[in-house]
């Protein structure tokens, strides 16, 4: 095991009808900027929920936050803030709008001409305001961890930053709130959290096993519910148990010391950037991939992950691989989210020759052992479990 | 799934040679009271540790710290911190010596007449100086939270307090420093671990897969490391997963949103009370016949535990049952932990007697559905799995 460092102080208020505990979690001294997205929390009564546990408290609000929150909405959103001086930031919504809500903390305190560079790129933050949220949809896990990632679709760029400042204080899950979400946010979301799980699983370390339990189970629980919440929106425990599910894919506490591979997520987000396929959709058209170009170096986990998340033991190394890969991909589906680029209307040659040239440019490398180069992004992206 | 608030701040620095950032971790500007029990840091190197890291901090010593940590020491502990200014608490050691840190903080900032009565059995905490910890015995996941059980011979009582007062900052968790712990030590905290999660695990809640997963998970990591780690004392992976472990089993997380039954501590920390037994010592004597008992209630639990953690599906389910109670007891055994009064000299039937009156008169009830009454108690004390 790698040494590591485990810090996560968001405090999780879980359940139904939490949402009036607000009353009691934010300061009533402090002046509060609410913000949402499209207004989906007007129609399905969380705006109300709030209104009412709010009545003691100064609130004004920002809305109109995108999905894959813009870098543009974020600055107004900050100059906002500055001008109104507001002192706390309460996010409610998914993941985009939890991550532009740190993004705008960390904005208001900075003195910075280019916020692009130096706070999202570099994550040079040396403080944010303090933010507490209301999640509407399990996805990103964003409600219990410090990172963020915003777009900027004037250069076609999506950047991530992460920094101990912008751990929301605490975070209200009540799993009734997602009952109306449409079919298409859902499946990205288990799609997400499914992704979130994998990238912290399938590495080279294999004496893990707390972690690898841990990440497993998490695994066949979103295979077990997936579909079934689709089926069923209104199953309040099915609900409960994917949104933890959701929340502790990306807590950190499965990836304590192990090497992890996000290299799905950064290729993934030029994807989004570049053709504007939904954060779900471009992670299901990477991993399969990637895992297969790299199934070497992942052999050992990946045939764990076949025996105990999919009870697939017999059979050749590769064609339980390749068996593997398949199941992880029609699972995906099997929600509603295809892996397949033609599904979306993309030329998977362009994307790979322009996606894999974008990392050449910018000479990053990714994976766990930083090794997957602009070469090997135009490699994964042509692999033909994305083609067909 | 139980609605839930989880909460967990404590700062997990774990790995080789960690002990060294005592140095950053502790603060230069207050006056500390360095804490730990019988001197065994001072022969595995530890103490010395603790002392290179802090040459620019101001420390000052007690020790003497007993296992199952003493009202009365701990008494003394709180008059000379007060005497001295204390303004910070390191914990260097076990369970005991954290959980008489937690104690101690809290005491100091107390002005009760009778702090057993106060902090200890009714958890009345308003402040507690802040506690910074260097574990060296996994076994009670005291390192990360907020409980503590403080022992008091003179009334023949152990009573447990949580407070989130008392979480510490900080623990360094160094899997390096645990080669030198005698076996008895080591099996007894992998005993205590197994049995925390089994009191989190075996409910009758079934419909938590996360929590559920997870508690198998470091279930089936102890049950394959407990004999590997006594016989290769020096073993680093194991001793990481070991300690990981035995953290995560009582840190909250898996214990979420379902209900919980702690019987086993209640009763153990009376027949420890009482006859001096070793703590794992006592829960090995109580589960047993505690599961054998409550087999009705905790029925599709059990056969779960059975299923994915032993393996045992097949066969008539009362069958399945008492042998997946044997299985369990046999693993303790398997490191050097019997769960047979006759091993430690007790004679049953007093032990039944004693310590179900304990209960008729303190009128306390236990268990998930607070029904375990002395009379239950006596039976469980009587179930032939204790006696033979």
């Amino acid at each position: 095991m790698n040494n590591f460092i485990y810090y996560n102080p968001v405090k999780i208020v879980f359940g139904k009808k939490t949402i009036s505990q607000l009353e009691n979690l934010l300061p009533v001294d402090k002046k509060i900027l609410l913000i949402y997205g499209g207004g989906s929390i007007k129609k399905n009564n969380v705006y109300n929920q709030v209104l009412g546990a709010t009545k003691g408290h100064t609130l004004i609000e920002f809305s109109g936050i995108e999905a894959n929150p813009e870098y543009k909405t974020c600055l107004k959103a900050i100059e906002f803030a500055k001008v109104e001086k507001v002192e706390y930031i309460l996010a409610v919504g998914g993941g985009s709008v939890i991550d532009a809500a740190k993004f705008i903390a960390a904005g208001v305190l900075s003195n910075s001409s280019n916020p692009w560079e130096t706070i999202v790129k570099k994550g040079e933050i040396s403080g944010a305001l303090p933010i507490g949220t209301v999640l509407t949809l399990p996805a990103t896990g964003s409600e219990m961890n410090s990172n963020s990632v915003i777009s900027n679709r004037d250069i076609e760029e999506k950047a991530a930053f992460s920094s101990p400042f912008v751990f929301p204080e605490f975070s209200i899950l009540d799993p009734e709130v997602t009952y109306s979400l449409p079919p298409r946010q859902v499946a990205n979301g288990v799609v997400d959290a499914f992704i979130h799980v994998l990238e912290q699983y399938l590495t080279t370390d294999i004496n893990t096993p707390v972690q690898d339990r841990w990440a497993e189970g998490i695994l066949l629980t979103l295979i077990n519910l997936g579909r079934k919440v689709m089926d069923n929106p209104t199953d309040y425990e099915n609900r409960c148990n994917l949104v933890w599910a959701a929340t502790t894919a990306l807590n950190g506490i499965i990836g304590v010391g192990v090497d992890q591979d996000w290299a799905t997520h950064g290729i993934g987000h030029e994807l989004t950037a570049m053709y504007g396929v939904d954060h779900g959709q471009s992670l299901a058209i990477v991993l399969p991939g990637l895992l297969s170009i790299q199934r070497k170096d992942k052999e050992v986990k990946l045939l764990q992950y076949a025996a105990r998340v999919w009870g697939i033991t017999q059979g050749d190394k590769n064609v339980i691989i390749d068996e593997v890969i398949t199941r992880t991909s029609l699972f995906f589906q099997s929600v509603g989210v295809s892996g397949l680029c033609s599904d979306y209307g993309i030329d998977p040659e362009e994307a790979a020759e322009k996606i894999g040239e974008i990392f050449n440019k910018r000479g990053s490398l990714m994976g766990e052992h930083q090794n997957i180069t602009g070469a090997v992004v135009k490699k994964i992206l042509l692999n033909r479990q994305c083609l067909y």
